[in-house]
């Protein structure tokens, strides 16, 4: 299971935040990010336990400005240090000398251990990260199918060369990848494909053997555990599934337990569910 | 003209990097943003003159983490002081909650006038920015075609209703921008089209009367002036091309002057190049 950092100031247990009064603060932006490192490292200590990967959601760093990107940035260290791998959810896609400076400031500046990348731009957009993923032992996961509702807009569309954009878009993460097998066999270049498309999901796992799938979409966005069942593969690898809301705001469902053991708790639920789909329990 | 900001350390004036030795500085990345920040204030004072907004690649500030990301947020009220609106090229493109944190970090917080998006993820990712286009005045540029070579890889794919991708996405920017047209009847919804393909670029203008665009690719990717000609529409205008390393390099081209007439003097050479390309002359 993937932990999701995704902090939203509104979302926060309410202890948090009155341990933090904005009083104390130079800006509101410090106060929140205060608010953050507090909350996402006490989670990191218990529900991180159930985690292979941190996912940190970059965006709601960045809208706290300059001190939610040093917050991005001060979180890797102790995510790793927790034994967890960090992937930076950044999407990111540019051209050329751009996609080179992206690349530097989350593989190495940042230095987290995989980024999400958008392919709409092709394969020199991707260069510079493939070339962390050949000579720094670095991953990447390419957007593929998305989880959000109106991913069929533009993934969905039907090629003249038959399939949809979305199963070209596997074909090349296919080539992409080629020559980057790690030790289980799986490469470090991997696709991110949403819980919420079961049936996609299934026909992307059968096409791209061997690439490790991220999967959102799972809990708060309405995949259940079984709908991700296809989006294993046979020995129950190849997939790591993310949680982000369920997980860090689980003291709004289990209202009798102190935080951090709600999202222990959920975390731990979570861990045993998606486990006995990926058995084939 | 749009003056791009692309700073890159390796390519600066010698004397911007002598004022500013290693030593008297905290980390490399202060040293460096300290070097880019005069610079880029150098910069817009003498070939801002010529442009109507400054496009920041944001690429170029991560890579100096936190301490970028603060440069970034800095040379804002800067750029808007000289009269300049300013985009800032983030190409950022994710789902629901998430594209809410981006529009609010680079619409609001760091409070630009417009931002490029990537369009994958479909228009519940755009919702965010549109509503702030709507209500507060605010634009936004969707990738449509951009200037890379290996664009065709995926924008070019060919639909089996007909036509390639990108006049698919350029459809929806038109679906999109619907209604927010501005007192010369423009809207406020535009589209990024490279200057690297002339005759895409001169299809794409005829597909999406109304709608601006923003030209990357001219000068040091290999666009010259007269291959944007398709762009503009019979006004002599509706595209705002932009140059970043010709200008902000240009002392490497005119070894003769200082630094900051260089870049003066080549923005204006363009200026007047794009006038006269835009004006049919």
């Amino acid at each position: 299971m993937v932990l999701g950092f995704d902090p939203d100031y509104q979302l926060l247990p309410p202890q948090v935040r009155e341990a933090h009064p904005r009083g104390a603060y130079g800006s509101d932006e410090e106060m929140k990010a205060a608010c953050y490192r507090e909350f996402l490292l006490a989670i990191l200590e218990s529900a991180g336990e159930e985690a292979v990967a941190v996912k940190m959601q970059i965006a709601y760093f960045e809208a706290l400005g300059a001190t939610g990107y040093r917050l991005y940035e001060d979180l890797v260290g102790p995510c790793r240090e927790n034994g967890l791998l960090v992937i930076a959810d950044v999407k990111r896609g540019d051209i050329g000398s751009t996609a080179e400076a992206y690349a530097q400031a989350h593989l190495e500046k940042a230095a987290v251990d995989a980024v999400t990348v958008n392919p709409y731009l092709g394969s020199d957009s991707l260069e510079p990260f493939l070339r962390r993923v050949r000579e720094k032992g670095k991953g990447i996961f390419l957007l593929v199918k998305t989880s959000n509702p109106s991913s069929a807009e533009i993934q969905d569309l039907e090629l003249a060369s038959g399939g949809p954009l979305y199963a070209r878009i596997a074909g090349l993460v296919n080539e992409w990848g080629r020559g980057t097998e790690g030790g289980r066999g799986y490469r470090s270049v991997g696709a991110v494909v949403g819980g919420t498309h079961p049936r996609d999901g299934a026909v992307l796992r059968a096409m791209m053997p061997g690439v490790p799938l991220l999967v959102p979409g799972y809990g708060a966005q309405g995949a259940s555990a079984r709908d991700l069942a296809g989006l294993f593969d046979k020995g129950g690898t190849g997939a790591v599934v993310n949680s982000s809301r369920a997980i860090l705001y689980a003291h709004q469902k289990h209202e009798d337990l102190p935080w951090r053991e709600a999202a222990q708790r959920e975390a731990n639920q979570m861990r045993v569910a998606l486990w006995e789909v990926a058995k084939g329990g």
